[in-house]
């Protein structure tokens, strides 16, 4: 099939399922996909931040793209994290993921490098595309990535043909809506994808023009998420935002680990998989080393929010 | 040869000459070590930020770890970077490093991965250290990697035998000092070795009570920062504090790169290369994508310095 | 007049006309109500960031505050900053106003104060709100205090009755929609306030339950806003939105100043200045010292964007 | 007196006593006065962070000017922070400090205020020096004011006479042996005063050639600090080392406060003020509100420290 230009809906990053000694639980991983597809997504994000991609190592990484790829490739379009820290290390993760058969690569500013500097994030994303065989998306997580991707460079690589998209996780709906008007403005741009990742305020970001999502929480509700997605494309406002306020009180499950035990990072992934596991998609609530596992009463919280939305 | 407990001494961070290919240039590489060797330096630390290990592959970063051991092992400590996102992926560095005959590696907390917790971090070491073969040398560069690492749960970790050393290059002085007392006081953490990254403050980290330091300018330089430390150790500290204030004008050359044109990362390994270059040590002064190139006329400037310090 | 309860609509933070000498210029500063009036604003915020408080003394504090509630008291409410570093100084400035008539005040957390605690923030607010003789609303503005307002708190203490309403600038819209969604779920939080401070998504602000907004760009163009607010609560979201896009796009005047000569507020507050004075409303387009006035050239650019929209 | 240049030597931030309604205890304001002048100390600052300035009405603060002033001027230089977010407004206080006999202001760059562009910043000093009728001294306190003063910002104010000297309480310093060795190089600049604010690194700021220092904790125990002050100025830099040392361990007690129940300020100001309620020298150990007192366990940990160091 060909990459969507541009790529729109919902397109879940998926989560990977692991054992309880760490490995990719390859058989979870494949369900979970049918989960999303029986959901009627869009595409499928894998080695994205929800995916852990920091986390796995590069044996597992393949292990991801291939069993998706093998499993949905030609039915969905799948893209794929190239995350790592400087030029080189990302074109090789982008000769790994395109080898294993994803259609576009999503990769950040350079991070741990010191080389924040537009000029040094233009080089960084026009060397990537010159060497990517399929199509980049820029991808602005300011919770991993300090650097910011300003909305006037990303317009500029975008109208060179150099960023194929936008994956936008800062939450800054101001300067989301910066970009989706510039693309929208210059014809060179009219295939550029801009895509919030934000699960909460989805329903505003689609408002103001985006071309899709990529929610972490569509990994529990993805029809819930596609449900908002349809609402907002039909033009019922008031119904996508009072979808968009079911999956936000849902949502509330990310707090279910104790800030004194854990950071916020432990707690969303580990109840994103919690919940997986209680509604029966993936065989075990791991996450990957050095996250700190929901407690018994942690997981009670997660049943909690799962059973009064009734997805139990 | 034994890894020294506690580490002591000058340790540069060794940078990793490269081809204008980017390629590592294996024979410049080993030109720098013979240059530090014969500067008398006490160790020495590939895979660190000013080795540019965030921007070198994994095929390059094995590349420069067996030239450096083939050439040096058993001569003098080789502390190797073990320098990645999360716990997993930096347990395959490890493996890669020691494999290759580093004696020590050096790690820093999750990045990129929300794990800035301190039972995180704590986790990420212990899980680090058990399956290490080597010594565990802490790396806290928050330039790079913005989680802290407190002082006590580093002394903490080292009382518990999780953590040999500190790589410190937070330029926080207070916090240094507490983990250094901290240390002096507890016998578990005898041989507790707590190393400065700082070029322009050894002399104050000596005095408080350092082991030692990890200076990168100590490539340009190696001569200046053996005499400085050993100034520092008989306790003449008049005559360590001219040497640093000497090494501190010298060091003005990493502000050579136009800010308008590139980062402060591109500008001070662009001039610790351009300044090995025109010493005649390494062939090339190209630095890893995607940082940008200092122009003639700021190579210029880094030649100035050179010669008032009479180095050319 | 009795204060709204909850305060809904349009209510512009009131800039703050200046002499070429630094002085209020009250005639001024009346025009440009009589502008807002005849825009047909809900209330008027003095005192405000964009009022330039942080640079007025006490003395012109008072002269503001006099003015405005001179003329227009009783016609519409009117808030006044109370911006101060901690808890004894606002209670003096809370005084002042409400002295010379104001009918609520805008209160932040403690700044150059460390009191970023939870605890901390509670005391300030408790204590302001058990003397003052107006209601009390909370305001996040991150740009200018760092320390940011938890949603949690804020329900907490709207629902002791401490805290009247919220005016958001921190543009975290996710955040906002916590404070709207929970304010809403409560009968005790019936009347509480939730008002954005953006100028450039007051449409999703509004589309998320917002009561209303308080856009400092709308001392510029009120009739827009106004026009924005009244499509939105008519349900017409597609108007409301071509309407932000079209304010979207004056705000790009903002922008005027060039970042090399100053920074991002001498910019905007420039601008907007510059702009009521092209307009004809305001006698002098001085921002208060130390900020940098805009150039002749600058000052075109802002000309330019007034006559693409038809303001000139 | 004529006000010293360069000023040197220790100058403590002096505590603001205060009664259990929050109002100025001046009889232990001048009991700590005493205090630190039997100490000999070489000078004293009123009005600072340290003496709670963010926290005290205006009043308050002319009170505490006028009482110091009336009580040590012309025995010692007594400097005043004219703390607030602006030009205008830090003007007002430079007159009403001076009035009552402060004989240097000590100023932050503008916060709140957007105002951080070095021109901005620049401007906002040559104004205040040009009104001034006393020496002018920049802070900077990123603890409070997150615009941090450049190196060559502060030296070249210096060198046009704007500025006499500068308090850093920045902790990095790097920086800071920036400012002292550009000061020294340039006789422009012969007068220019360097302070360490810093507790816990002075012997460090010494011997990188500070001219003095202005450090809180020597409230507590003046004794100490005078004297690690005159071993560093007779080069017994081990014995300087030590004492520094004893104080570091002292200072231990600043973190006597529970985190989970209060800030860092909360526990740094309440230890120092019950340090001195314990020592006998202030009637009551009450900080402003919205601090958060220490608890009588609290309390007791402040007790144990001062009983350990033999100060009871």
């Amino acid at each position: 099939m060909t990459f969507p230009a541009p790529l729109t809906g919902v397109v879940p990053p998926v989560c990977t399922p692991l054992t309880a000694e760490g490995e990719v639980d390859v058989p979870s991983l494949l369900r979970l996909v049918e989960h999303l597809v029986e959901g009627e997504v869009h595409g499928l994000f894998v080695l994205g931040s929800t995916s852990e991609a920091a986390y796995l190592t590069d044996r597992q990484r393949r292990q991801v793209v291939e069993a998706v790829v093998g499993h949905v490739g030609g039915q969905l379009p799948v893209l794929a994290g190239a995350i790592d820290m400087a030029t080189a290390r990302v074109l090789d993760h982008v000769e790994a993921v395109t080898g294993a058969g994803a259609q576009a690569v999503v990769v950040t500013a350079p991070f741990y490098a010191r080389a924040a500097h537009p000029a040094e994030i233009a080089r960084h994303y026009r060397r990537i595309a010159k060497h990517s065989p399929v199509p980049v998306v820029a991808y602005d997580i300011p919770v991993s990535v300090p650097t910011r991707l300003p909305a006037s460079l990303v317009l500029e690589l975008a109208a060179e043909g150099v960023l194929a998209g936008l994956k936008d996780s800062s939450g800054d709906l101001a300067g989301f809506r910066e970009v989706v008007t510039g693309a929208r403005k210059d014809p060179a741009t009219a295939a550029f994808s801009v895509l919030t990742g934000s699960e909460v305020i989805m329903d505003a970001a689609l408002a103001v023009g985006a071309d899709g999502a990529v929610p972490g929480f569509a990994n529990v509700d993805p029809h819930g998420y596609v449900r908002l997605y349809r609402l907002a494309r039909a033009g019922d406002w008031e119904g996508a935002r009072a979808e968009q306020d079911r999956l936000c009180a849902l949502f509330g499950m990310t707090r279910a680990g104790d800030p004194a035990r854990m950071g916020p990072g432990s707690s969303a992934l580990g109840a994103f998989k919690t919940a997986l596991h209680l509604r029966g998609i993936i065989a075990c609530p791991a996450t990957a080393d050095p996250q700190i596992p929901l407690s018994l009463e942690e997981t009670a919280r997660v049943r909690s929010f799962l059973t009064a939305a009734g997805l139990l």
